[in-house]
């Protein structure tokens, strides 16, 4: 035969979970996008069509929604966990899994009267936190992160000093608005299940925090910089992540034009910007503790 | 000619404009997404081409942007009022501008020494706001609202007593989840300059805020049920407006079926659900002042 | 109680249901997502919670794959006026329905020796076709059409001697890019069951190619010059068709400022454009047969 | 530092560019979408956020639009090469250039008396095609391909044999709907200036025609399967391909169960399915020709 197979992965994707916990009268609740990619010995159902050690995906979305049962759901990392280790380690033919995990955030509506309700939810609506559970039997590999976080600097940022070709018309920028939304992925470096687990619902909180105040509390030369310090932030104080990659658009806010009708746009008092689509700068880069190898694939979009 | 021209309008959609306003080193922003529709004797561009009565959209677009810096934006219901005013007055050949504007909520990013920032900005996400001011020279048009306000009850729902045919195979349930993403439009009674005006921020928050209470604290025998409580409280409460008409998917929620695994779902503890996509229950409704007339068109979607 | 009930109406919305007819070795295919919205006496069941009047949206969802089996899908509108009587006339508290339906068009793949297979199919991809089918027991309406359907003439459009205001910075074209998405819903003069019914299939493959051919072939000094003769020749060459609406955006494709490189752009082999997004010139009209009633509804949008 | 910059990437993304070449009457279009990534010697305006070494992001946007004039654009791979080569080579601390194109087709409009019209065309709308052009001064990658492809046979596939766990609820079944949207990278093997480059757009052809061939021709036990044809067929019939990759949902179609309302569904002359949305099977591999390295990288989701 002329070819051969190459990595290959399968799975049942975007299993979407809801876990409600019921604590009396008070109610909890976990809302998930599971999606599951197993590899192993998988090269006879390429070459043949021979399914004997294909686990369906179908049996993947079960076992998805009977271990939010059997397990609980006490967050996105520890259920890919369970998952991942169930897989490899039920499956002769499968080797490594690979658990991806959306999750929606989502708080009590308060009532004025009676404070927070008992089992009445409004979608926070922010960010999505992801996470990726990959396991082959030995090592486990965390990375967390969330994306679509928008974040926005009105002031205390300039843009000037940069490489002039014959193509370059850009006007140097001494106070701009910086705006970004936010796509970030974290490894920790828990792999071995003998060692303590990070709690990962605090960790993510801190990490997001720590994110949020360097972007707020950096005065920024270029988009660069900012992220930088944004990573930086994060592995100073958060000792149990090694690295992080930020995908971040450059959400340019142009300031408009208002001469040909004789107003002055940038005054002491504000000014008028137009929030442009496309095209958009595209900033990508990974921040890593030193001595450590990266790992986070380059890649977090497909443009 | 065979053939005559109906109702017909014209604009720019989707301006996106953002302004920031600087009270010393402490900014505000406001981010809309302006649409303008405008109509009158239209006529002749229509049958022949001549554009001698059309003011041309790029026009309505600097009129967008100048009058965020000339009148400011203190309310999306307020600037959409200057604009529509301007359109009609300005222009003999116009009879009616529609303005519509989406707007997207910030809050500031607190830091965990100094409190909240005072020019850094996280999106807030949750619901879009929407506006829609229509204007014909004598009266106006207020409708406002919001879209993809995603909640939740995990109890108090039930749904059973309702017909059967030969093709209905539902089984009665006595507690569900009860989910959906309000889409909301409510009219207000201002028309007339010579009456004061509404405060728009303040009675948006209150019409939002009453509605999330009438949602988490309907006991629910029908999606329908919890959607006139929900416009009713609205309108007991709020005296500035009229109607309210809702758009509310029914985001189905499944308890899946865990007996092959040996599993009972549905225990005192909690349960696991299926969130569904598609097909959804849709369900729409106007709530209305006793002795008013609707006003507000019944399609909110495509759908 | 201070609050009545207006317009309401409900379903299940988006079934998707795809039909395999086999013709011996031949299959064919039809690809619906329908949705369903139905009104009546509903008026307790928003009052009280009673579901006594309310045939359940999942019965509305099991109705629409039964029939699918029972009586075929000869056509999107073939197919909802079987639903639509079916709803009015099998349920006394329903007195309208009104069925939504979008198609999507598959073609057959060409292999090389062989021609067309038999039973393999690729998703055409261009517009998507609408209908919508309402009933009320006496009399129907139908209004079919198609959006997204994304068309350009690269000459033979222009834009001058509109009207200039102290907004007005628009330079004057005498020779542009027209380019839009068409969105177009065209109404049907058969209401009657006694009357013969129009062919739906070849009705739309005509409406379509008229359409096209009208955009094609106008000389156009205006988009709402160009959309009223889309409309005209829909009108005049469909004897069937008695109204005709379309939402038309302008998709602009700015001539790229290419002199600061030393480069004239516009010159007699071609030119380079930037395609832009938001915002977008919304060109919106209703064309109706001389005599005739609009009955289309003014909202294609929510824009 | 405690921390150090690992992989880093910059440029403009989405850079929207119409090229309209003019052959006398005869128009030609090309509609591309241009995302521009460079890496170099980027150090300096992580750690200080000084600009010495960056050329804008809008400077590579202003160069997508002079190349397109300069150069003209006879295909996504080749216009890429001239961007790529161009950063690479003017600027010293680039030292690696990245350019991701997603290219939309275009048909003339026909007109029945006329035939195909001159300068009007009507999007294509089924697959974008996609290219990544890769330099770094030396070697070239090129990786061609298309996303959101959808194909589907109505028999030909069965699915059965698999490993069945306490979870595995699933039936095998003889005869079933095989339906997907093929995502597909393929890398080209030229890689050095000294070699005759392919005809981009012919091997365009000729890859997307083998592979519908493949997923039409192969009677399928398993998604795995069809895929391994799929990338088999492509690669023993270009040359010039040495490796692809696929990423294919199982678009399921379920048989709907209709025996509650005393139908068979599953008859000789057809069925009726249900088209789900989510969850859906996942099936992802690379097929190489035999003695080749893999160089696509494994994720092209993020699912």
């Amino acid at each position: 035969m002329p070819t051969i197979l190459g990595q290959n992965q399968y799975g049942k994707a975007e299993n979407r979970v809801v876990k409600i916990v019921r604590d009396g009268d008070t109610h909890h609740i976990k809302d998930l996008n599971v999606s599951v990619a197993l590899s192993g010995d998988m090269a006879e159902v390429h070459y043949s069509g021979s399914n004997a050690n294909v686990l369906p995906t179908d049996t993947t979305k079960n076992t998805v929604y009977a271990f939010a049962k059997e397990h609980g759901i006490e967050s996105a990392e520890q259920f890919g966990i369970h998952l991942a280790r169930h897989f490899v380690t039920s499956q002769n033919p499968i080797h490594r899994a690979r658990i991806r995990i959306e999750e929606y955030a989502w708080e009590r509506i308060a009532t004025s009267d009676a404070g927070d309700t008992k089992h009445s939810f409004v979608r926070k609506g922010q960010e999505t936190r992801v996470s990726q559970i990959t396991y082959d039997g030995e090592k486990w590999e965390i990375i967390s992160g969330l994306k679509d976080l928008t974040v926005l600097n009105s002031t205390d940022s300039e843009f000037w000093g940069y490489v002039k070709d014959k193509y370059t018309t850009l006007r140097e920028a001494y106070d701009r608005i910086l705006a970004t939304d936010v796509s970030a992925r974290w490894r920790y470096n828990w792999t071995d299940d003998a060692e303590p687990m990070p709690n990962w619902e605090k960790s993510y909180e801190q990490a997001r925090r720590h994110m949020l105040h360097a972007f707020a509390q950096t005065y920024s030369l270029s988009l660069q910089q900012t992220l930088y310090q944004m990573g930086t932030r994060i592995i100073d104080s958060c000792g149990e992540i090694d690295e992080i990659r930020f995908s971040l658009p450059n959400n340019h806010h142009f300031l408009v034009d208002l001469e040909p009708f004789e107003l002055k746009n940038e005054t002491a008092d504000g000014a008028v910007y137009f929030a442009a689509d496309r095209p958009y700068g595209l900033i990508e880069a990974t921040v890593l503790r030193d001595g450590v190898e990266p790992r986070i694939p380059v890649d977090l979009t497909n443009l």
